[in-house]
Parts: structure tokens; sequence; C-alpha cells
């Protein structure tokens, strides 16, 4: 499964460099992934009253051609790893325009309760861990 | 009571007007609340985990002179209103070389529980009470 | 006129407090002033281009009912002020759903050049002079 | 050369997960590098105004424990790599009070003009190329 999530960049995210801030593509990329979520039919937000949390170990960002405001993207998100503790999820942005790739990034997650401690998701949520198995989709670039 | 609160302006604060986004002015009203909190010997940290919030009512915000990438800025903080429910806070931004006043503004807050309904503070924290009233003082201005 | 721009609450947007923190809001009225001007056909990023700014002379902002991660609010933005040097917008925060008013709020600007001093809009340009006129809509509140 | 540079956790920087939102490292690691350059000798900020600009190609970040609000963070910065177009640097996020290590990360940079395309430092401000080189150090983790 992929998605693509459109974002236009907002005059609060860009610096005085006129563009969007490096700390930014984060935030975007965690909103696309919450578009993944809800399109899997497990919106992140239901799975957090359940208990079921899934904090970042890392991120990575791979800065290409700037954004800047106003300007219209697409996140391309794919979870391209699962196991049972971690997920590791691909995102590619696009100038909705021209097409272009401008940056890529990736985040890898742990899964865990709200004491933040692991959890085994097989058991505490079959269906969904299933699920993360079925829309895995490997990394083409 | 008065704080003094230093803020060196952070790039990632900036805009590509090249000046602090105004967002970022509540966020630093914020921070100099907590050490004015602090300081009054009732960090907010601790009270949230008693269960008692304060969750803003109301902003206003009025920019002056804009503050720029790395300029360190004073943010002085007073209490100016207690009641048994609501508190207001006002706030003033100066550059810390020149002392000039650059913004400044106000933030209205409720007294809630975990569950953001009101609580009577006079009964679950007495102590803070009295000591909101303490050190409360009129507006200057 | 009055224009209508959908947002999500982003995961990085909320607090502790599980509710999207207060100083989003600016941002978020930032987003809709974005929309309103390009439904204008005055794009502000054009402007800015052409040496216009309208940067935030007060913010005033009025919390009701909190935002949640994943709700979608609709911020409805009309332009209820227009004077020779500045601009007063108006926000009210709707969820979409159940479309009541969460929150609402305004943005006072003034209208400078790039070196942040005032400029004469009208003798600038006299078409988004007079079409700020036009799309002027008294607050009904 | 090694700075270490104190953050308080702000408010604002939590999530609803009660910690330190993760794309706010990026933000901090930003802080950390501005003192880094001032004690360096060469404010970010005036190195900007003579049209040298180190915008990120890459950022890496690897979360451990989290920080939470109020908590007093020492971020330790370092120049681990020089090159005639890139700077790579590091970052330790430990907890003030029990000195543990909380989170790392690493920001590469290219050196650039203001209309973003490569210039070579050593023509541009020799001094400062020649300060890179000698603040280097290497990473010993």
């Amino acid at each position: 499964m992929k998605t693509k999530t459109k974002i236009t960049v907002r005059y609060a995210e860009t610096d005085q460099m006129g563009i969007a801030h490096h700390s930014v593509y984060a935030v975007w990329f965690e909103a696309a992934r919450t578009e993944f979520m809800r399109e899997m039919g497990f919106p992140y937000a239901e799975l957090e009253k359940m208990g079921i949390l899934a904090p970042l170990l890392e991120l990575h960002v791979k800065y290409g051609r700037p954004a800047r405001y106003e300007d219209e993207l697409l996140i391309e998100t794919r979870l391209i790893k699962v196991t049972h503790t971690k997920l590791l999820f691909a995102y590619r942005v696009y100038d909705a325009k021209s097409e272009r790739l401008l940056s890529q990034g990736s985040t890898l997650h742990g899964i865990v309760g709200k004491d933040l401690r692991p959890i085994r998701l097989q058991k505490v949520h079959p269906a969904f861990a299933q699920a993360l198995v079925d829309v895995q989709e490997e990394d083409d670039s």
C-alpha cells in the first residue's frame, strides 16, 4: 500500500532562508503516516485510545530541493518493514505541480503501551498486526 | 512578583520575513510562565501531576518591534489577576541589550482537572491558592 | 467574502494535556488567511514577491472547546475591516463533523514593504487595495 | 571543540504521549549549533548577513529515553567532519540532572550562498574556513 498526502507549505513553516524549515519534515511525515493508518482502517487516534503507541526510535531525512511557502506537496508513504516490535516507514516528498522529488526520509517506530514499554502487538491487537504485514511494501528506489 | 526569563530567538522560530514568527510569542510566554511558577515554588509540571491544569481561555499579543534570530530577549511576567476560577498573566518582551520594549501580551487561564472541567483550587490545593493571591501584582503600565 | 479552510489536527500540534496546543491556532489562522487571499485572486506568496507584506500587529484568540488529534476543523475567515494601513481578519474554528463552534480569534495586520516600513497600498497596488474593500464583510456575530 | 547547550523542555514541545515531540530535536540541535558557532567566534547570524548559509542536507536522530516538560537537558555539540563543501555536526542529548544520555543525532550541511547554490568557503571567508578545520573533533563514541 502506498498513500499520497497533500500538504500546503504554511508560512509559519518557513524560516529566514525563505524555505520550509528542516524540522517540519518530521511533522509532515507524521501527518502522512496518520493518513496511511486511517486508509489502512486503523486510525492512530483510536489505537492510542486502546493503549497502542508507536513512538519514534529513529528519524532520517535527506533534503534535496527546498519547499517554499504555498507550494503544494505530495508525501508518498509506505510501510517498508514490519517486525514483532518495530515499524519502518518511508516517505518521499514531491512537488505536486512539477512531480519532482524534493526530499525523502524514514521513521523507525517501536510499538509500546501507555507506559512506553514494549508490547506484543500480535497478542494485544492481532487484526492490526496482520494488517501491518499485509500493507507492507518493499522500497523500490 | 515579577520574573524575567531569558530567551534566545531560535532559527526555527524565524519566518521568511526574517523575523520571529508571531505564533512563537505564545510559546515564549509559556516558557516565561513556567519559570514564574517555579519561582513561586509551585512548578507547573508538579501541579499537573496533582491533577491541576491551567489551559488558556484567551490569548492576546500586541506586536511592536520585531525580534530576530539570535536576539536575546527578556520576558517579564506578572500575575495580574486571580479569581476562584481564573488567572490572568501579563508579559512584556524586551530586547535584552537595548532594554527596549518590543511586544507585550496576556494569557487568561481556567483552572481545571485532568478532565478539563473546572475545579475549586481553594479546596484542592489551598497553599497554592493562597500563594497565587500573594504573588499577584497590579499592572503598572 | 467568507472562506472555509479544512484543517486536520496534527499529532505534533497536541500537547501533554491531550489537546491542540494554544499556539497553533495562530498558525491555523494563517493557513486560513492564505486560502482567503488565494480565493481573492491575490495569493500572499505573490504579494510578498512584489514587496507587499502584512505582518501582525495584534493577535487575539478566545479558546472554547478543545480540538484533538485527527479532528477535522473548518476555519471560517473574513476580512472585517480595511483601512489605508491596516487589515483586520476574523476567524471561527468549527468542528467539521458536529459543526460546533470551538474557538475564535482575530488578527490585525499592518501593510508594509520589505523593510517593514508602512507603504501606501493604494499607490503600490491599487487593484489589490480595491479588492480588499470589495471582499470586506462585517462581523455578524 | 565541544559545546554544551542548556535547554529546558517547553510545554509546547510536548505531545499527547506526554513527552517532547520528536520533531523538536532538530530545533534543539539548531539552537546548540548556534551556540557552537558563537563560541567559535563566527555567529551564524553574521555569516548569513555575509551571504554564507548552511542549510541541511541530512538529518538523523536516534531517540533513546524520552525528555519531558521542564526537564533540563544538555546538548553536547561537535563538528565531526569538514570538507570544502560540507559540514557534519554530531549531537548528544543528556539529562542535566542524571547526566544520562537520552538521544543523539547528526546534521549534514551544505555551504551555499543566498541563492542556495554552493560557494567555495575557502575563497569567500578563509578565516572561517580555517576555524572550522581547527575546531573539528573526531567522534569518540
